[in-house]
């Protein structure tokens, strides 16, 4: 059997915790019942020219099962969903709307809350968490202004019209387009974006309690946790 | 045999031509040999509730060809290259890299060019170019600050890289990566983005090049002229 390893960070400060993109590669996996293997990288080895011949942008997550080397969640969503049986309806019709919403969460919706991000650095700032701070935005400086808020709210109110009383995206099927609009409304969690749209934010809140999800969260956060420890008795020496 | 509808407007203003978004799946199709039909709307059906019941964003194009009705050109474009055998390589892990050059294009690049958006609207704007601006970055107002420019510059920087001296994102074979790379790039084409990037700029030309594209091209170009007419007419009475 395949096992996909997934490189991420092995440390991000604390806001970082929860969002970073490894996360939908890990619900991928947990929801098709995939064991996966963790690859942990450095903000400096994420940067060489060594690793950017597998991700030239010099982002996390990458993906290599043994069969498929790829970057892009979007991609490796897709990748992980066609290894198993779940994520992804077989019927043509239904399968291409799945398709559709992964494009949809990558093309129409995560940009706009890129560039809207609002959240401040953190007070005590060291080097790591300075550089990380461009990888919330996947390397799009935030721009906090007005017309970026708009925009982002206009996407928002269209989707949560699309949404109205289905459960999931196409009606009763949780799908990887599911996935993968759940994750990246994720990156709102700490905004009052969704505050006026009791539909979306239910939406977001049925996925991140799928157990899946649950698991791959607990997984992300517990290797950050293990991480602190460990530079918290370096530093006691 | 299925039979593509795209969807587009029936007229756009002068700087909306060659790059609004129904090239991309003309394109695909042109590339595939798969003979397909335009459906023009008008900007107000755009964004009418009827219309945006298949495209919640109420933008262009939506595509039906009897069988699967979607939205999402990334979606659209892999639709098609499975409907031929071109445009999507069949060994899964090449398969694989084609749509993550997809998700690439649209998430890796687009978003950052339509940040960067710093065309000036038209002198004489009338009702419809003016709602259509927004159609240009596709629902995101621009921003022409240096920040968005020097985030769209790495990008291009890392991407121009990756290219290097190949052909094509995956070496020799064209794929619907290319395709769906080089239309985003296609934004850039009155911009000096590409200047000092000599092997990006060769590569977008290349793609250009390709008789599928140039047909695509002359096939809205010849659309819009069409509809130009048809005004100058109806004015004259």
């Amino acid at each position: 059997m395949l096992k996909p390893v997934i490189t991420t960070f092995g440390w991000v400060p604390p806001f970082a915790r929860g969002v970073t993109r490894d996360l939908r590669a890990r619900w991928a996996c947990e929801e098709e019942g995939i064991p996966y293997e963790i690859s942990e990288i450095d903000w400096e080895r994420s940067k060489s020219r060594d690793y950017r011949r597998s991700q030239p942008f010099g982002q996390i997550p990458t993906y290599n099962d043994g069969e498929v080397e790829i970057f892009e969640t979007g991609a490796i969503a897709l990748r992980i969903a066609e290894l198993g049986n779940r994520l992804l309806p077989e019927e043509p019709a239904a399968r291409m709307r799945a398709l559709q919403w992964v494009m949809a969460s990558l093309n129409s919706v995560e940009p706009w809350i890129m560039r809207a991000a609002t959240e401040q650095a953190p007070g005590q700032a060291d080097a790591d968490s300075a550089a990380l701070i461009e990888q919330r935005g996947d390397g799009m400086s935030s721009m906090s202004d007005a017309a970026a808020a708009a925009d982002l709210d206009k996407r928002l109110l269209d989707l949560d019209a699309a949404i109205g009383d289905r459960q999931w995206l196409d009606g009763d099927t949780f799908t990887v387009g599911d996935l993968m609009m759940i994750s990246v409304l994720g990156h709102l969690r700490n905004t009052k974006a969704l505050s006026s749209m009791p539909k979306l934010a239910a939406y977001v809140a049925r996925g991140e309690a799928r157990p899946a999800h649950v698991k791959a969260m607990a997984a992300q956060l517990a290797l950050y946790e293990e991480a602190d420890k460990r530079m918290a008795a370096a530093a006691r020496g």
